[in-house]
């Protein structure tokens, strides 16, 4: 056995992935110091209460309360409590003492970022966070060292696997919103309260993260568009497999040229959104709770990571990953997984935003209805690609009505909207079905 | 503008990559300085003849035939010759004289990479090569670091753009290897003297550095079981095709368990054949000259790496993300992309593999045969899954024959090889048409 340089490493947190964590730094000690260099020895954990019911086989005298001690001594943080306090409070001080940490905290970088990677410049420590884009799948490092001499165009992630799991089932099942989350509920792949991944507010932290990355920009997380899947329904899932397209909730992060109010006629969009994306798309094919990031690059062309998003075991494997390179780094020096914020791109509002858009209308079954449809998208400057009269549903106490599908050619985002405003308030219109944008063509 | 100090930038080696990597360096030099924290000055580009005709708008001055000069004044050198000489020896003065390195030469690391990262080692350079093993697509980062905390089990790759071009052209639409093959030499994705490609050769070199990096352990070139496609003919793609199946040339590194003869019953497996792929697998779904590595982790479980295996300014890309790592390494310090061999499994012949098979007869046509054969079988080891009878061939000068198709589960390679040997001798049996893996299931 080779002789190692010890380095002490405070887990912060026992859940799902915490314990994980600490079971696999026990488990491979051995071949994790081989790859290390170092010896990485589990200092403690630290947890709100001693007390608290455990399935776990970790010694019990790992744990402790005393967060602030165990990280004052340690070499390595390991921040698996997730949320912004005391997180934010428990890193920084981690940093103040000289060490470096790992966390996969999304919430804390999508919200204090900048303030946490300028404290560990100013020290020199480092910072990684390969768990807190997508999971257990490599993206932070493909992003920013792989692809550190190419130029990002556009990202389009598959980030949050509860919404995945629900859109595949209802695609693949022909079953309804309300029912597979019941059911996703009952088998844990969605929280009691699902609103952070059914509203979409899980991916816009984890499109704020990689966003920044791939641009080299500070990207808030109140810059990211964001929408939900809470209108995905049964109706609109038939509609996009009729036309070829399956409903994913897409994290969308985009350079955009022409801008002029950037000084370089560049700037970013982040947004958030259920999309429809072709079927023979390699985002189509990403079933069940599964991950993926689809990147374009202007001289790599398309790349495809995939892999589980979430899970236990699956993260821990993206945090041991993380705490062996930091152990590597602890030893020898030099750089870590910081953030280069050096092209700063303005981050624009999602009006800004060229796409195809599906529109569905139910409207007065009635002579003439096409034409003035198709004058208010021709007066909005929103080019028709196809239009599909679906249905036409007679109903005993209001006029016949047909449903629309439109398929449009590239718009700008802001005079779509202000065309589907002018549409609602048509006579012709009846209602307003369905708004959605068309991405990965 | 920051005041960025300077790192001399040697390229050796004008050819498809290299005149990529020569435009792109110039063309985004603020940007990359930037990002790497350095200016990075385009040196000199070395090449064997000034006079050659080169389709470049790259400035004339940068060109010289006199490398160790260049290399002798640079910070950083990349070689893009390829070969083994002169590559190894600039590599090796490269070294020498105090420069990190980036290489995307796969044959001198699969059969030079040891000599070459001890020489590293020894001054505390770096060697960076991501373009040597899967093209664009990061692969060496997500192995060497992402994945360091956990343990691959296996690794099955599609890492050679040319064979999978002919391959799925095969599949898609039923056409010959030869009229394929000499289409793709037309269209340029297969050279005039296709061996390298279409023999394996080059998957073997990318499996031998796969494998060394998921193991860690040195795997000599001459440890890859090595077997062609020239042998798969449309019959084979057409009952594969039946099946359920594709045929793709597949880098398999796995890692076997109960190895009697390793001091840790572990031990690697690492070979390069035509196999046969579930079409549900994420594998069959890679078309064209498309490159994916598929990986599975102990606790990340399955990974998916998919993009562009070749081409000049894909590669170049891959080229250029190891030049900015190097920039920030010869900067700041730390550990590069080095290689941890401390694992140093043995590495199996093939002989040891349990996979599951399909094989192809040709048998007489008359009552007993199946009961022969499957004799055979059993007598063996080789325990069968399937069978299927698909054709009765009458022919006026010789015996009716019919054609068996057998599925086996799992077994031994040595087992089946011995077991196929008695089947081709048995008198039932007229030819053994073919004998497949079935790998990914």
């Amino acid at each position: 056995m080779t002789d190692y340089r010890l380095l002490r490493v405070a887990l912060l947190g026992a859940g799902a992935v915490g314990s994980q964590v600490a079971a696999l730094l026990l488990k491979h000690a051995d071949e994790l110091a081989d790859r290390a260099g170092a010896r990485l020895q589990l200092a403690g954990i630290a947890v709100r209460s001693l007390d608290a019911p455990r399935d776990t086989e970790l010694p019990r005298e790992l744990f402790t309360t005393d967060a602030a001690s165990l990280i004052a001594s340690s070499d390595i943080v390991i921040e698996l409590i997730g949320g912004i306090e005391p997180a934010r409070e428990h890193i920084l001080s981690a940093i103040g003492s000289g060490a470096d940490v790992v966390t996969a905290n999304k919430a804390l970088l999508a919200t204090h970022g900048p303030e946490i990677f300028e404290a560990a410049d100013r020290v020199g420590a480092s910072v990684y966070y390969e768990a807190a884009a997508a999971g257990a799948i490599p993206i932070i490092r493909p992003l920013r060292d792989s692809l550190a001499g190419d130029r990002v165009r556009r990202i389009m992630g598959i980030v949050n696997g509860t919404t995945n799991y629900i859109l595949d089932r209802m695609d693949t099942e022909g079953a309804e919103f309300s029912d597979v989350l019941a059911d996703a509920q009952r088998l844990g792949y969605a929280e009691a309260d699902p609103t952070a991944d059914v509203e979409g507010y899980d991916a816009a932290q984890k499109a704020a993260i990689l966003a920044s990355l791939a641009f080299h920009t500070a990207v808030p997380l109140e810059a990211v568009h964001r929408e939900g899947i809470t209108a995905i329904d049964k109706s609109i899932m038939d509609a996009a497999r009729h036309a070829g397209y399956v409903v994913k909730l897409l994290a969308v992060c985009e350079r955009l040229d022409g801008q002029d109010d950037s000084p370089t006629g560049e700037a970013i969009s982040v947004r958030v959104y259920p999309a429809l994306v072709p079927r023979s798309h390699p985002l189509a094919s990403v079933h069940g709770a599964n991950n993926a990031v689809f990147v374009e690059a202007e001289a790599a062309g398309p790349l495809m990571f995939y892999g589980a998003g979430a899970g236990g075991v699956q993260t821990a494997s993206a945090v041991l990953g993380d705490v062996v390179s930091a152990a590597r780094r602890h030893i020898a020096g030099g750089v870590g997984v910081g953030e280069s914020t050096r092209a700063n791109l303005p981050v624009v509002e999602v009006g800004r935003v060229v796409t195809r858009y599906q529109i569905t209308l139910e409207v007065v079954d009635q002579p003439g209805v096409l034409s003035t449809v198709a004058g208010l998208l021709s007066d909005g400057h929103v080019s028709i690609a196809t239009v599909e009269q679906t249905t036409t549903i007679g109903e005993s106490d209001a006029a016949a009505t047909a449903r629309l599908v439109i398929g449009t050619h590239k718009a700008k985002e802001q005079d779509l909207s202000a065309t589907v405003e002018r549409l609602a308030a048509s006579e012709v219109v009846a209602r307003v079905v369905s708004v959605l944008r068309v991405e990965g063509n």
